[in-house]
């Protein structure tokens, strides 16, 4: 198979990714959102958002890191953040599914894409950082404008919310700092987080 | 209401975009794509297939396109491409559109956007030339591993997939045409388009 044939296999492969959910609802149809809308939305915020992100930040980059970096639950499946055992194993599951996933492309560009991914999640680069925060950024709206439905569902607290937050929000401009303070504020107020 | 908060409601207002249904249906769940899903494959498209697109293409340009470039369906709704009468009527709803939901930014940041999804509509810089050749490859894909459905339920014949794509196909790269002309060939052999 030539270097384009296994872009295009990836390319059929990776529409699976519009198949894995995820724990929040988006608006409106209040139904379990998907992980390549998720992405969507994501990299939409980061050109939104762009003038919040560390001084200097390829933007260009974090939107490759964003739009690959739930690629590897298509064969790990989605592990809900505040799931402590799935946490536990997610680690060695998502590295398998990165070796079959990019294993389909050609050697260079596999690697490339899994080296993305790796940087992504270590979230040490500003691009990395900018990402992370996104994608923390975004399930908080959505379960905030979704009447916190999940989070009460897994009677979800501040605390874990905040724990869970604070590697890379510390790292945040001030708007998107003040923004998640004030969410997980109301959200105690409304019932939707516990205290 | 300051610039963030109008970024943030501008956010919240475009998870809607996550309920507007198109024609193709995505593989293995054989369900109709939405409109995020759809514009995250064609950003994947756009950093996997970067290397055939026209030389010199700024492609954050090319993918700050594609993930704008059906936002205007959130009110226009989705418009066939094979749907004549809803063509005609299509420029005035999704200008609308625009004007609306542009408007919820802040002035600078909405007439960009909206300048550059009508750069997008244009189809005549290399980067709206590349965003589109995507737009157009990816629900031939789609159709092509879904069994022909939406084209069958909607009789499409060959002539009329050539004839919306060939403006932009002809600036193709020649991988990207062949793979093009494959996918029309064996859907006539298959009876998923009309000969």
């Amino acid at each position: 198979m030539n270097r384009f044939e296994k872009q295009i296999n990836f390319i059929i492969e990776i529409d699976k990714l519009k198949n894995v959910f995820r724990q929040s609802l988006v608006t409106k149809s209040l139904r379990n959102e998907n992980d390549a809308e998720h992405s969507w939305h994501l990299c939409m915020m980061a050109i939104l958002l762009e003038e919040y992100a560390p001084y200097g930040t390829d933007i260009l980059k974090s939107i490759k890191m964003i739009l690959i970096h739930d690629l590897v639950e298509i064969y790990a499946g989605d592990t809900y953040l505040y799931d402590e055992d799935k946490n536990n194993t997610k680690a060695k599951r998502e590295e398998d599914a990165a070796k079959k996933l990019y294993g389909m492309l050609d050697k260079e560009q596999g690697e490339y894409l899994c080296k993305l991914w790796h940087e992504f999640d270590e979230a040490k680069t500003k691009e990395a950082i900018f990402a992370n925060i996104l994608d923390r950024l975004q399930p908080m709206l959505l379960n905030y404008f979704t009447d916190g439905v999940a989070w009460k569902k897994h009677s979800i607290s501040q605390k874990q919310v905040i724990e869970k937050g604070n590697f890379v929000f510390e790292k945040a401009n001030n708007n998107i700092k003040s923004l998640r303070d004030e969410i997980i504020k109301k959200s105690v107020e409304k019932g939707y987080l516990l205290p």
